[in-house]
Protein backbone atom coordinates (compact mmCIF):
# COMPACT_ATOMS: atom_id res chain seq x y z
CA UNK A 1 0.00 0.00 0.00
CA UNK A 2 1.15 3.50 -0.84
CA UNK A 3 0.38 5.90 1.93
CA UNK A 4 -0.48 9.46 0.29
CA UNK A 5 -1.50 12.61 1.73
CA UNK A 6 -3.63 14.96 -0.54
CA UNK A 7 -4.39 18.59 0.18
CA UNK A 8 -8.11 20.22 -0.76
CA UNK A 9 -7.78 23.57 -1.53
CA UNK A 10 -10.99 24.55 -0.58
CA UNK A 11 -11.84 24.51 3.18
CA UNK A 12 -14.31 22.61 4.45
CA UNK A 13 -15.62 20.76 7.87
CA UNK A 14 -18.23 18.68 5.53
CA UNK A 15 -16.57 15.49 5.69
CA UNK A 16 -18.32 13.84 2.55
CA UNK A 17 -17.03 17.15 0.51
CA UNK A 18 -13.27 16.75 2.52
CA UNK A 19 -12.65 13.05 1.61
CA UNK A 20 -14.33 13.17 -2.13
CA UNK A 21 -11.01 13.13 -4.10
CA UNK A 22 -9.11 10.37 -1.70
CA UNK A 23 -12.36 8.11 -1.98
CA UNK A 24 -12.42 8.67 -5.51
CA UNK A 25 -8.58 7.55 -5.90
CA UNK A 26 -8.61 5.08 -3.31
CA UNK A 27 -11.27 3.34 -5.71
CA UNK A 28 -9.82 3.82 -9.09
CA UNK A 29 -6.53 2.71 -7.33
CA UNK A 30 -6.72 -0.10 -4.62
CA UNK A 31 -2.91 0.27 -4.00
CA UNK A 32 -3.73 3.93 -2.42
CA UNK A 33 -4.57 4.93 1.20
CA UNK A 34 -5.18 8.10 1.48
CA UNK A 35 -5.47 11.13 4.07
CA UNK A 36 -7.19 13.85 3.13
CA UNK A 37 -6.76 17.68 4.88
CA UNK A 38 -7.61 20.90 3.78
CA UNK A 39 -6.12 24.37 3.95
CA UNK A 40 -8.27 26.78 6.64
CA UNK A 41 -9.96 30.44 5.73
CA UNK A 42 -10.64 29.40 1.80
CA UNK A 43 -14.18 28.62 1.60
CA UNK A 44 -14.22 29.67 -2.44
CA UNK A 45 -11.24 27.86 -2.65
CA UNK A 46 -8.50 28.60 -5.24
CA UNK A 47 -10.09 30.74 -8.34
CA UNK A 48 -7.93 33.75 -8.96
CA UNK A 49 -3.92 35.45 -8.07
CA UNK A 50 -5.12 36.63 -5.33
CA UNK A 51 -6.84 33.15 -3.13
CA UNK A 52 -3.56 31.35 -5.10
CA UNK A 53 -1.24 33.86 -3.02
CA UNK A 54 -2.98 33.19 0.29
CA UNK A 55 -3.19 30.02 -0.22
CA UNK A 56 0.16 28.88 -0.80
CA UNK A 57 2.18 29.00 2.49
CA UNK A 58 -1.00 27.43 3.60
CA UNK A 59 0.01 24.30 1.43
CA UNK A 60 3.60 24.34 2.23
CA UNK A 61 2.64 24.31 6.38
CA UNK A 62 0.57 21.41 5.55
CA UNK A 63 2.72 19.38 3.13
CA UNK A 64 5.26 19.32 6.64
CA UNK A 65 2.50 16.98 8.11
CA UNK A 66 2.63 14.75 5.40
CA UNK A 67 6.42 14.32 5.38
CA UNK A 68 6.28 10.78 6.54
CA UNK A 69 3.89 9.54 3.64
CA UNK A 70 5.37 8.23 0.13
CA UNK A 71 3.67 10.68 -1.79
CA UNK A 72 1.95 14.09 -1.64
CA UNK A 73 -1.32 15.33 -4.03
CA UNK A 74 -2.11 18.88 -4.23
CA UNK A 75 -5.74 18.01 -5.79
CA UNK A 76 -5.84 21.96 -7.25
CA UNK A 77 -5.41 22.51 -11.44
CA UNK A 78 -3.40 25.70 -10.84
CA UNK A 79 -0.56 23.24 -8.71
CA UNK A 80 -0.07 25.86 -5.72
CA UNK A 81 2.97 25.30 -4.10
CA UNK A 82 3.73 22.48 -6.24
CA UNK A 83 7.03 23.44 -7.38
CA UNK A 84 8.36 24.52 -4.31
CA UNK A 85 7.44 21.36 -2.66
CA UNK A 86 9.13 19.27 -5.37
CA UNK A 87 12.38 21.09 -4.74
CA UNK A 88 11.99 20.81 -0.41
CA UNK A 89 9.92 17.56 -0.14
CA UNK A 90 11.58 13.94 -0.36
CA UNK A 91 8.81 12.37 -1.92
CA UNK A 92 7.26 12.65 -4.94
CA UNK A 93 4.50 15.76 -5.13
CA UNK A 94 2.08 15.43 -7.99
CA UNK A 95 -0.20 18.43 -9.16
CA UNK A 96 -3.24 18.00 -10.67
CA UNK A 97 -2.73 20.77 -13.14
CA UNK A 98 0.68 19.21 -14.48
CA UNK A 99 -1.02 15.81 -14.58
CA UNK A 100 -4.19 16.71 -16.87
CA UNK A 101 -1.40 18.59 -19.30
CA UNK A 102 0.86 15.92 -19.54
CA UNK A 103 -1.96 13.96 -20.50
CA UNK A 104 -3.87 15.81 -22.63
CA UNK A 105 -1.20 16.49 -24.70
CA UNK A 106 -1.11 12.67 -25.81
CA UNK A 107 -4.47 12.98 -26.80
CA UNK A 108 -4.95 15.62 -29.50
CA UNK A 109 -3.34 18.63 -30.80
CA UNK A 110 -6.67 20.82 -30.38
CA UNK A 111 -7.58 21.14 -26.49
CA UNK A 112 -10.41 23.04 -25.19
CA UNK A 113 -9.62 24.10 -21.43
CA UNK A 114 -12.49 24.43 -19.16
CA UNK A 115 -11.89 25.87 -15.95
CA UNK A 116 -12.96 28.73 -13.58
CA UNK A 117 -10.11 31.46 -13.80
CA UNK A 118 -9.83 33.79 -16.41
CA UNK A 119 -7.51 32.60 -18.39
CA UNK A 120 -6.25 28.65 -17.93
CA UNK A 121 -3.94 27.96 -14.90
CA UNK A 122 -0.04 28.00 -15.48
CA UNK A 123 0.54 24.40 -15.59
CA UNK A 124 -1.62 24.63 -18.79
CA UNK A 125 -0.69 27.46 -20.11
CA UNK A 126 3.40 25.86 -20.11
CA UNK A 127 2.78 22.19 -21.03
CA UNK A 128 -0.15 22.78 -23.96
CA UNK A 129 1.02 26.37 -24.80
CA UNK A 130 -0.32 27.05 -28.50
CA UNK A 131 -2.24 23.75 -28.53
CA UNK A 132 -4.73 25.85 -25.85
CA UNK A 133 -8.25 26.81 -27.08
CA UNK A 134 -9.19 28.52 -24.39
CA UNK A 135 -13.08 30.57 -24.65
CA UNK A 136 -12.92 32.63 -20.76
CA UNK A 137 -15.59 31.04 -18.12
CA UNK A 138 -18.93 29.35 -17.91
CA UNK A 139 -21.23 32.29 -17.58
CA UNK A 140 -21.67 32.47 -14.30
CA UNK A 141 -18.71 30.87 -12.58
CA UNK A 142 -16.74 32.61 -10.25
CA UNK A 143 -14.90 29.72 -7.89
CA UNK A 144 -15.62 26.14 -7.42
CA UNK A 145 -19.06 26.03 -5.74
CA UNK A 146 -20.24 27.42 -8.49
CA UNK A 147 -19.71 23.81 -9.87
CA UNK A 148 -22.20 22.49 -7.73
CA UNK A 149 -24.63 23.74 -8.68
CA UNK A 150 -27.09 23.19 -11.65
CA UNK A 151 -26.97 26.28 -13.17
CA UNK A 152 -23.36 26.37 -13.23
CA UNK A 153 -23.30 22.81 -14.30
CA UNK A 154 -25.31 23.96 -17.36
CA UNK A 155 -23.24 27.04 -18.11
CA UNK A 156 -20.08 24.68 -18.24
CA UNK A 157 -22.01 22.14 -20.71
CA UNK A 158 -22.49 25.35 -23.06
CA UNK A 159 -19.23 26.05 -22.84
CA UNK A 160 -17.87 22.46 -23.44
CA UNK A 161 -20.39 23.17 -26.54
CA UNK A 162 -18.68 26.02 -27.92
CA UNK A 163 -15.10 25.21 -27.38
CA UNK A 164 -16.33 21.51 -29.15
CA UNK A 165 -17.57 23.75 -32.04
CA UNK A 166 -14.57 25.83 -31.89
CA UNK A 167 -12.14 22.41 -33.16
CA UNK A 168 -11.42 20.99 -29.51
CA UNK A 169 -10.87 17.61 -30.32
CA UNK A 170 -10.87 16.86 -25.85
CA UNK A 171 -11.36 18.90 -23.50
CA UNK A 172 -8.86 19.12 -20.42
CA UNK A 173 -10.86 20.39 -17.14
CA UNK A 174 -9.41 22.94 -15.04
CA UNK A 175 -10.50 22.80 -11.72
CA UNK A 176 -10.53 19.51 -9.35
CA UNK A 177 -13.94 20.87 -8.11
CA UNK A 178 -15.60 18.99 -11.31
CA UNK A 179 -14.40 15.97 -9.95
CA UNK A 180 -15.81 16.48 -7.02
CA UNK A 181 -19.25 16.59 -9.04
CA UNK A 182 -18.19 13.80 -11.14
CA UNK A 183 -18.67 16.15 -14.35
CA UNK A 184 -16.23 14.90 -16.68
CA UNK A 185 -18.69 11.60 -17.47
CA UNK A 186 -21.36 13.82 -17.93
CA UNK A 187 -19.71 16.13 -20.35
CA UNK A 188 -18.15 13.10 -22.37
CA UNK A 189 -21.36 11.99 -22.96
CA UNK A 190 -22.78 15.24 -23.90
CA UNK A 191 -19.95 16.13 -26.38
CA UNK A 192 -18.59 12.78 -27.54
CA UNK A 193 -14.94 13.88 -27.12
CA UNK A 194 -12.88 13.22 -24.57
CA UNK A 195 -12.85 14.92 -21.22
CA UNK A 196 -10.08 14.79 -18.86
CA UNK A 197 -10.57 14.39 -15.15
CA UNK A 198 -8.54 16.39 -12.87
CA UNK A 199 -8.69 13.97 -9.74
CA UNK A 200 -8.19 11.12 -12.15
CA UNK A 201 -4.87 11.80 -13.71
CA UNK A 202 -3.50 13.08 -10.73
CA UNK A 203 -4.10 9.76 -9.49
CA UNK A 204 -2.49 8.32 -12.72
CA UNK A 205 0.66 10.11 -12.45
CA UNK A 206 0.82 9.64 -8.77
CA UNK A 207 0.96 5.89 -9.24
CA UNK A 208 3.35 6.37 -12.47
CA UNK A 209 5.95 7.86 -9.66
CA UNK A 210 5.05 6.04 -7.07
CA UNK A 211 5.34 2.49 -9.32
CA UNK A 212 8.51 4.05 -10.99
CA UNK A 213 10.25 3.97 -7.40
CA UNK B 1 -11.00 -6.48 -14.79
CA UNK B 2 -10.11 -5.41 -18.56
CA UNK B 3 -9.29 -7.62 -20.96
CA UNK B 4 -6.23 -6.65 -22.73
CA UNK B 5 -4.43 -8.03 -25.90
CA UNK B 6 -1.09 -7.43 -25.45
CA UNK B 7 1.46 -7.46 -28.89
CA UNK B 8 5.16 -8.19 -28.61
CA UNK B 9 7.03 -7.96 -31.58
CA UNK B 10 9.82 -10.33 -30.59
CA UNK B 11 9.02 -13.62 -32.00
CA UNK B 12 9.83 -16.20 -29.27
CA UNK B 13 7.97 -19.95 -28.31
CA UNK B 14 10.00 -19.25 -25.24
CA UNK B 15 6.78 -18.87 -22.85
CA UNK B 16 8.53 -16.91 -20.22
CA UNK B 17 9.69 -14.65 -22.43
CA UNK B 18 6.47 -14.34 -23.94
CA UNK B 19 4.61 -13.69 -21.42
CA UNK B 20 7.14 -11.30 -19.37
CA UNK B 21 5.75 -7.74 -20.21
CA UNK B 22 2.45 -9.18 -19.70
CA UNK B 23 2.84 -10.25 -16.15
CA UNK B 24 5.27 -7.61 -15.23
CA UNK B 25 2.07 -5.36 -16.07
CA UNK B 26 -0.27 -7.50 -14.43
CA UNK B 27 1.80 -7.13 -11.06
CA UNK B 28 1.56 -3.80 -11.54
CA UNK B 29 -2.14 -3.13 -12.06
CA UNK B 30 -4.01 -5.55 -10.37
CA UNK B 31 -7.34 -5.37 -12.85
CA UNK B 32 -5.62 -6.17 -15.71
CA UNK B 33 -5.68 -9.67 -17.42
CA UNK B 34 -3.48 -9.85 -20.30
CA UNK B 35 -3.30 -12.40 -23.33
CA UNK B 36 -0.07 -11.72 -24.72
CA UNK B 37 0.81 -12.83 -28.61
CA UNK B 38 3.61 -12.30 -30.89
CA UNK B 39 4.69 -11.24 -34.53
CA UNK B 40 5.67 -14.52 -36.55
CA UNK B 41 9.26 -14.71 -38.01
CA UNK B 42 10.70 -11.42 -36.23
CA UNK B 43 13.30 -13.22 -34.03
CA UNK B 44 15.56 -10.24 -33.32
CA UNK B 45 12.19 -8.00 -33.23
CA UNK B 46 12.15 -4.25 -34.67
CA UNK B 47 15.14 -2.57 -34.34
CA UNK B 48 15.30 -0.39 -38.20
CA UNK B 49 13.08 1.00 -41.06
CA UNK B 50 13.46 -2.66 -42.62
CA UNK B 51 11.87 -4.62 -40.17
CA UNK B 52 9.65 -1.78 -38.62
CA UNK B 53 7.94 -2.58 -42.23
CA UNK B 54 7.86 -6.11 -42.46
CA UNK B 55 6.12 -6.05 -38.57
CA UNK B 56 3.69 -3.52 -39.26
CA UNK B 57 1.19 -5.87 -41.19
CA UNK B 58 1.93 -8.78 -38.99
CA UNK B 59 0.75 -6.65 -36.03
CA UNK B 60 -2.27 -5.66 -37.89
CA UNK B 61 -3.67 -8.67 -38.54
CA UNK B 62 -2.50 -10.25 -34.62
CA UNK B 63 -4.88 -6.78 -33.06
CA UNK B 64 -7.52 -8.22 -35.23
CA UNK B 65 -7.99 -11.35 -32.95
CA UNK B 66 -7.75 -8.38 -30.43
CA UNK B 67 -10.74 -7.07 -30.96
CA UNK B 68 -13.30 -8.15 -28.73
CA UNK B 69 -11.03 -7.15 -25.67
CA UNK B 70 -11.20 -3.46 -23.87
CA UNK B 71 -7.62 -2.36 -24.63
CA UNK B 72 -4.52 -3.48 -27.27
CA UNK B 73 -0.87 -2.47 -25.70
CA UNK B 74 1.39 -2.78 -29.06
CA UNK B 75 4.78 -3.17 -26.71
CA UNK B 76 7.34 -1.61 -28.86
CA UNK B 77 8.71 1.58 -28.30
CA UNK B 78 8.41 2.07 -32.44
CA UNK B 79 4.75 1.85 -32.31
CA UNK B 80 4.42 0.41 -34.81
CA UNK B 81 1.16 0.17 -36.21
CA UNK B 82 -0.11 2.15 -33.42
CA UNK B 83 -1.74 4.91 -35.46
CA UNK B 84 -3.25 2.73 -38.13
CA UNK B 85 -4.63 0.80 -35.47
CA UNK B 86 -5.95 3.96 -33.55
CA UNK B 87 -8.22 4.92 -36.58
CA UNK B 88 -9.71 1.22 -37.23
CA UNK B 89 -9.94 -0.14 -33.66
CA UNK B 90 -13.61 1.20 -31.35
CA UNK B 91 -10.83 0.45 -28.11
CA UNK B 92 -7.74 2.17 -26.98
CA UNK B 93 -4.84 1.49 -28.29
CA UNK B 94 -1.30 2.69 -26.14
CA UNK B 95 2.52 2.05 -27.97
CA UNK B 96 5.14 1.81 -25.56
CA UNK B 97 6.79 4.77 -27.28
CA UNK B 98 3.98 7.32 -27.19
CA UNK B 99 4.05 6.35 -23.09
CA UNK B 100 7.28 6.58 -22.24
CA UNK B 101 8.05 10.16 -24.42
CA UNK B 102 4.45 11.67 -22.60
CA UNK B 103 5.30 10.96 -19.26
CA UNK B 104 8.87 11.96 -19.66
CA UNK B 105 7.86 14.84 -20.67
CA UNK B 106 6.29 16.15 -17.48
CA UNK B 107 10.01 15.39 -15.38
CA UNK B 108 12.48 17.45 -17.22
CA UNK B 109 14.03 19.25 -19.71
CA UNK B 110 17.18 16.97 -21.09
CA UNK B 111 16.17 13.67 -21.75
CA UNK B 112 18.14 11.30 -22.46
CA UNK B 113 16.84 9.31 -24.98
CA UNK B 114 18.93 5.28 -24.82
CA UNK B 115 17.84 2.78 -27.21
CA UNK B 116 19.01 -0.04 -30.27
CA UNK B 117 18.44 2.44 -32.85
CA UNK B 118 20.14 4.70 -35.12
CA UNK B 119 18.27 7.40 -34.35
CA UNK B 120 15.14 7.38 -31.54
CA UNK B 121 12.07 6.19 -32.53
CA UNK B 122 9.48 8.41 -34.29
CA UNK B 123 7.17 8.88 -31.39
CA UNK B 124 10.10 10.15 -29.22
CA UNK B 125 11.53 12.29 -31.59
CA UNK B 126 7.19 13.85 -32.14
CA UNK B 127 6.57 13.90 -28.83
CA UNK B 128 9.97 15.04 -27.37
CA UNK B 129 11.39 17.32 -29.70
CA UNK B 130 14.45 19.34 -29.13
CA UNK B 131 14.59 18.14 -25.38
CA UNK B 132 16.14 15.23 -26.80
CA UNK B 133 19.91 13.88 -26.16
CA UNK B 134 20.57 10.93 -28.56
CA UNK B 135 24.32 9.43 -28.54
CA UNK B 136 23.33 6.81 -30.46
CA UNK B 137 23.42 3.34 -29.71
CA UNK B 138 25.90 1.64 -26.92
CA UNK B 139 28.80 -0.30 -28.40
CA UNK B 140 27.99 -3.66 -29.59
CA UNK B 141 24.29 -3.06 -29.62
CA UNK B 142 21.79 -4.41 -32.42
CA UNK B 143 18.75 -5.42 -31.18
CA UNK B 144 16.53 -6.31 -28.60
CA UNK B 145 18.60 -9.72 -28.08
CA UNK B 146 21.94 -8.04 -27.29
CA UNK B 147 20.10 -6.11 -23.80
CA UNK B 148 19.74 -9.57 -22.55
CA UNK B 149 23.38 -10.37 -22.65
CA UNK B 150 26.04 -9.19 -19.55
CA UNK B 151 28.32 -7.24 -22.19
CA UNK B 152 25.20 -5.49 -23.92
CA UNK B 153 24.05 -4.37 -20.48
CA UNK B 154 27.35 -3.13 -19.65
CA UNK B 155 27.33 -0.99 -23.32
CA UNK B 156 23.97 0.15 -22.11
CA UNK B 157 25.31 1.37 -18.81
CA UNK B 158 28.29 3.41 -20.26
CA UNK B 159 25.80 4.82 -22.33
CA UNK B 160 23.27 6.05 -19.59
CA UNK B 161 26.78 7.49 -17.85
CA UNK B 162 27.84 9.31 -21.04
CA UNK B 163 23.66 10.99 -21.10
CA UNK B 164 23.67 11.99 -18.00
CA UNK B 165 27.19 13.65 -18.25
CA UNK B 166 26.04 15.38 -21.30
CA UNK B 167 23.44 17.07 -19.21
CA UNK B 168 20.17 14.33 -19.06
CA UNK B 169 17.62 15.31 -15.97
CA UNK B 170 16.30 11.86 -16.89
CA UNK B 171 16.97 8.85 -19.35
CA UNK B 172 13.52 7.54 -21.82
CA UNK B 173 14.38 3.95 -22.68
CA UNK B 174 13.54 3.12 -26.20
CA UNK B 175 13.03 -0.09 -26.44
CA UNK B 176 10.52 -2.58 -24.75
CA UNK B 177 13.42 -5.34 -23.93
CA UNK B 178 14.74 -3.42 -21.08
CA UNK B 179 11.90 -3.67 -19.54
CA UNK B 180 12.18 -7.60 -20.34
CA UNK B 181 15.17 -8.09 -18.25
CA UNK B 182 14.06 -4.80 -15.68
CA UNK B 183 16.96 -2.46 -16.60
CA UNK B 184 15.37 0.63 -15.73
CA UNK B 185 15.76 -0.18 -11.78
CA UNK B 186 19.89 -1.19 -12.57
CA UNK B 187 20.69 1.94 -14.59
CA UNK B 188 18.70 4.42 -12.08
CA UNK B 189 20.50 2.94 -9.53
CA UNK B 190 23.62 3.50 -11.15
CA UNK B 191 23.03 6.93 -12.12
CA UNK B 192 20.67 8.46 -9.42
CA UNK B 193 18.08 10.21 -11.91
CA UNK B 194 14.86 8.88 -13.18
CA UNK B 195 14.53 6.17 -15.89
CA UNK B 196 11.48 5.38 -17.44
CA UNK B 197 10.74 1.57 -18.48
CA UNK B 198 8.52 1.58 -21.45
CA UNK B 199 6.32 -1.45 -20.04
CA UNK B 200 5.45 0.80 -17.29
CA UNK B 201 4.79 3.42 -18.92
CA UNK B 202 2.96 1.68 -20.96
CA UNK B 203 0.78 0.33 -18.15
CA UNK B 204 -0.02 3.78 -16.51
CA UNK B 205 -1.25 4.90 -19.94
CA UNK B 206 -3.92 2.05 -20.69
CA UNK B 207 -5.02 2.27 -17.01
CA UNK B 208 -5.58 6.13 -17.62
CA UNK B 209 -7.38 5.02 -20.69
CA UNK B 210 -9.88 2.73 -19.51
CA UNK B 211 -10.39 4.30 -15.92
CA UNK B 212 -11.79 7.31 -17.97
CA UNK B 213 -13.89 5.64 -19.64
Amino acid sequence: MYQIGLIRVLTTDDQTLLQSHGRMLMEYFPAFSIESRCILDQSEGIHDDETMALARPKILALAEEYRQKDAIIVSCAGDPAVEELKKVMPIPVIGAGTAVSLLASGMGDRVGVLGITGEPPKPYLEKLGDRILDLGVPEGVGSTLDLMTEAGQRACIRKGQELKAAGAELIALACTGFSTVGFAKVLERELQIPVLDPVVCEGVIAYFELLRR
